[in-house]
């Protein structure tokens, strides 16, 4: 079948092996994928992953065990835990440490044709939820995942970073009802989310002096936003973190021990929770779409991606 | 008066001017100083300060508003905050933008014969407890501080340096009744700790595989030390951050989004409950001197101080 591959530059094949479905598992067509920050950091060497691509993704399920996925439209966890340890009895399994997860570690992802994913990691969804929105389940959840770690406050948190992620955690929090400041480089990107009624600011605008805010988030997944993240803080102020930056960073990280800081490491959430907020129509993703490419021209869509600005690149199978 | 001054190399001098009193302070004649890894830091650069070097300390008060301080042997909270903003009225004022730092930042120390101290930072040091003990209020203040960030648990707490403070932090959890593993790499460091009931282990030990541990404290002050405490936790895990490494760290910083690690900075602590724990003779600090010295040679006491290994030196006025 048709499939990206990672490796550098990427490789799209037409003659990749058939997915097999073990038990458990459910047969996915994919309707379509959408493009993260993280397959562009994957292509270029990081977590050494080499399979297909591709963990955001809404599918027709095509095959299962159980009689009821199969013809259902679904989107998944990209966890894939053991099912047995304590942390997937007890949790969603998103620290197993023996876990696979999609298009990242040791299990095909989503920039292809079909994939296979095990049933209990499937979420279906509802009729009401386009496509266009559905795609955007992991990065919302992701986003949303951000208020389990903010405390239920009226003080406002600033979103550090207008990338694709810093935007939708902007939407998701403003969505929750918390105060929220964005904070980026591009009046466009920007724009977007204060249509949306989220307090916007350029970054070169920031104060340089002042109390300090009580919660930043950092989304811009670079050094120099990092240490911007650590400068902005009020002392024992909360600092989430969402994005790695790949390699050494070369941040000073003093003003975590002098401000005595808290900074919190925020990665996958839960999907069930996405899906609730786009049936409830509490967010409208969509408009963050930058391009729609065939799966045939995935290359130029991870090309287009990579390109500085851009907003969520999909790629359709057809 | 006779001072140990901060330069490159620190200086001292015997015609410091005498301290100058003002309305709500105390003069001190001091007994004994410390040489904290701070003060190695505060020669080398860290923080741009310039004036009498010092923060650990015992004294006896020689001039005060208030009478009843007269003739007092005292230690101090060394942070002097403005006393009027919310963060000095509720709370130690550690955080006040406005505050001076004893002998760290725009205030004299307590490497002279004397200095001034306002009364409000002041503790009695009961007849108990001898110069030898009381002059680790600081550091111990310090120490102590880590359970407040610290889960009651009977899980391991890994302290990660057999340095000074490492060995405080290590005692003082210990002391506090939490099972702790004091990690570093000097045997005789580690037989300290152990000889007082804490478990020990060199870090050449520590196995490189494993769940991992729920908490680990960094005391290492070195950037190889905080990526060894980033590697030691299990997902969700808590690092609290004892020291600065100045300048750039260059630390992969991806466990902490990865493993969705805590990271809380944790700097000075409540002086009045170290000295109960000193009172109370739950820890007995005193085995941690390495040496004393007459003021007149302090150069010398801090060049002690800085090498590989050393624990504590005393500075004593005489």
């Amino acid at each position: 079948m048709r499939a990206l591959l990672c490796d550098q530059p990427p490789r799209f094949v037409t003659d990749h092996p058939e997915p097999a479905r073990g038990p458990g598992e459910a047969l996915i067509r994919v309707r379509t994928a959408g493009v993260c920050d993280t397959d562009i950091q994957l292509v270029r060497g990081y977590m050494g992953y080499r399979g297909v691509l591709g963990h955001e993704f809404v599918g027709d399920v095509i095959e299962a065990d159980s009689r009821e996925w199969v013809g259902r439209r679904v989107v998944a966890d990209i966890n894939v835990g053991c099912g047995a340890c304590e942390e997937c009895r007890l949790r969603a399994g998103h620290h197993c440490p023996e876990r696979t997860v999609l298009g990242i570690l040791g299990r095909d992802g989503a920039m292809a044709e079909r994939l296979v994913v095990p049933e209990r990691c499937l979420v279906a969804v509802p009729d009401s939820v386009r496509d266009e929105s559905a795609v955007f389940a992991e990065p919302m959840a992701a986003a949303l995942h951000v208020l389990d770690d903010v405390p239920d406050s009226d003080e406002y948190v600033v979103v550090l970073g207008d990338g694709k992620l810093g935007l939708l955690i902007a939407l998701c929090l403003h969505a929750a009802g918390r105060r929220t400041i964005l904070v980026g480089r591009h009046r466009q990107k920007l724009a977007l989310a204060s249509a949306r009624g989220v307090d916007v600011m350029l970054e070169e605008e920031l104060p340089t002096r002042g109390r300090g805010m009580p919660t930043v988030v950092e989304a811009t997944g670079s050094a120099a936003g990092l240490s911007r993240a650590l400068s902005l803080l009020a002392p024992r102020g909360l600092l989430v973190l969402k994005t790695t930056v790949a390699g050494n960073t070369g941040v000073d990280l003093s003003p975590i021990v002098i401000n005595e800081l808290r900074v919190v490491g925020s990665r996958c959430g839960n999907l069930e929770h996405a899906m609730e907020v786009l049936e409830r129509g509490l967010l409208d993703p969509s408009p963050l779409i930058a391009a729609r490419y065939p799966l045939t021209d995935a290359p130029r869509a991870l090309e287009h991606a990579s390109q500085k600005g851009a907003l969520k690149v999909l790629i359709e199978p057809g």
